[in-house]
């Protein structure tokens, strides 16, 4: 089986693809090296020394098969294509978008940067196999933040909502109801319905991943070998919450919690996301006219309680900040998860106390890191 | 009032910058006159001998204060941002899209075209607003296509349905879940999702405007003119069915009617279109925090109706054919326009017996017309 990974030298696609050789995947990465560019333009470098893709993939030849090819899918359809008619995948993984709510909410040019790679990369995908009259089962990595935090919703289900419209009284499934947060996650609630009408009038078969904030950084394959190590972001832009404040509490850096920290949010290690996307690979939706939603996550936690964690293992001290950002300053969240779990994923959890293999690598690449760079200079 | 209109030498767009004009609004156009380029690209000119866009302008001097501004908005926001920042606009109209449903379908160029100049034209509109701190009210042309054709919604609604949730059984209002027919009606859904973020994270005042099918070619005001003369588009890709149906009536070719013609669709006279935009500009939304939708339409028939019509005035012949679109066969279709009425719109309807007008200028201009194009190639 041939597996596409699109954006697959990225912090999630990485570690997917290197799981998907691992599991007997011929896999090919296309990447624009997108992410190592916006880290020297925004001087923000991974903590961790990650190798040129070069170096990674001879690597990586220990582990599967697996290799590179170099394109821009916004930018060069034409290049794309070829890599479509030349590989015929069974299975295209796509990772490939500007994935950074802080990021996408910095000013105009990150605004319009992000709505034009990730749009128009999600369409050119989809529209070029239409052309080439491929239809391999499309994985596409969303997120959580496509849902909102609408109490009125009840638990968040997978990806569609029951109703009763009032007017006729009628029972009905819908798409949920998107309530973007930022321009990232609005570009992933225009990813989807998009998706949607590609599955309903193309036939094709599309799981779309509402994955949570990812933690962690190396999986049980990136931490065989230096040349395999994933990258870390610690960065107020691309540093997701928990891995930035084991930084903070590890540094001595008072820990910046937004508001009163009260926002719930869903989690998933890095390791999870890695089986999770292999475990949506190898179950396409077996109808092909809707979009196929699991929401991939583990647990769900208030950031203060995260906070509150590692303030218990280091004795590290909370900085309560005004909220940078326009969002509910605390919210109730339940999220299914049924779907993988009803695949076979075993969520790792905090309670597994993994937090220490994070410590661990932050204590070992503490020389490189540049305390400046840890806050986040976005607002909204 | 300073009104910019984007996409104003359009079908739609040119009435209207008349319409606005002669009511006293300082007019500037902004265009890149992708339509004309489109036209002869694909060989199907307007019927109608529409005048360069220099001569419109000019002989628009004595309606009102009506300029022209050359400029790409998705490829060119430099100069795009230089043309907001000198006009200080009160409205911005935005008609600056690909707007045909089967030109979007006719394969990969067209459907990766539709999206990047749809999507990003309107986001470069919203992101650059917000960079310069420019709150104008901003009317965007939408289409009725995006609501789909779902009977157990009832009477569609202007934009948000009122639902129970079943798993809470809480009520809310939310945004009418779209379900899109085509590229196009599908980038007209994800302009929504665009706006309805704006409006909630920077306090944009926004109307979207769900049209139903335009019929009709000239206004109270570019009849007054040859220099002000609409387009007349009576091809399978730009012509609206009524249009075409005219047209296939006054030259003896049989009127294509898709399927059983049982497809309900809603309906608007051009001259309509240009009051309903005047209106909507009048009356920004109250709060800014969502979008506020009107459906700008006149009344329901059936393509089976409207052929029906013109074989009794004209004795014309009805073909029906395979229908190349995927789409229900019959539907009903009930819609409410309360709003627009609710501000004063009091629509002309096919009993006004404005189609003669339209066999009018068929005739007038037949012999620039090319039957070989009037059949669709576009197949969904």
């Amino acid at each position: 089986m041939k597996a596409l990974v699109l954006g697959g030298d990225g912090f999630c696609g990485w570690p997917s693809s290197l799981h998907l050789a691992a599991n007997g995947y011929e896999v090919l990465i296309v990447d624009n090296l997108s992410r190592r560019l916006i880290s020297e333009k925004i001087s923000t470098p991974s903590l961790t020394p990650i190798r040129s893709i070069e170096r990674r993939i001879e690597a990586a030849q220990k582990i599967g098969n697996i290799r590179f090819a170099y394109c821009d899918i916004a930018k060069d359809p034409g290049k794309f294509k070829e890599i479509l008619v030349n590989f015929q995948a069974d299975i295209v993984v796509h990772f490939a978008e500007q994935r950074s709510a802080p990021y996408s909410m910095l000013g105009d040019a990150e605004r319009k940067y992000t709505v034009d790679n990730n749009i128009t990369g999600t369409n050119n995908l989809f529209s070029t196999l239409t052309e080439l009259n491929q239809r391999p089962h499309v994985v596409h990595l969303g997120t959580m933040g496509v849902y909102g935090y609408n109490d009125a919703f009840g638990e968040i289900p997978e990806g569609y909502l029951n109703i009763t419209v009032k007017q006729t009284q009628k029972d009905v499934t819908i798409p949920y109801p998107v309530n973007p947060g930022s321009i990232y996650h609005m570009t992933k609630c225009l990813d989807h319905t998009i998706m949607q009408f590609y599955a309903k009038n193309w036939g094709f078969q599309i799981t779309d991943l509402h994955q949570g904030i990812v933690w962690g950084t190396d999986t049980d394959i990136t931490s065989t070998d230096e040349d395999l190590i994933n990258r870390f972001d610690y960065d107020g832009e691309y540093g997701t919450v928990l891995n930035r404040l084991v930084v903070q509490s590890q540094v001595g850096y008072p820990m910046t919690v937004y508001g009163t920290g009260g926002q719930s949010r869903a989690f998933i290690h890095i390791q999870d996301t890695a089986r999770c996307v292999l475990l949506a690979a190898e179950n396409p939706p077996e109808e092909s006219s809707r979009v196929q939603v699991f929401n991939q996550i583990s647990e769900v936690h208030t950031v203060r309680h995260l906070a509150q964690m590692l303030h218990d293992q280091t004795g590290a001290e909370i900085a309560y900040q005004d909220n940078p950002r326009r969002e509910p300053a605390e919210n109730n969240l339940r999220v299914s998860n049924a779907g993988l779990c009803s695949l076979g994923f075993e969520p790792i959890t905090l309670a597994d106390n993994l937090t220490k293999d994070i410590l661990a690598t932050v204590s070992k690449y503490e020389h490189r890191l540049d305390r400046s760079v840890i806050d986040s200079r976005a607002r909204w």
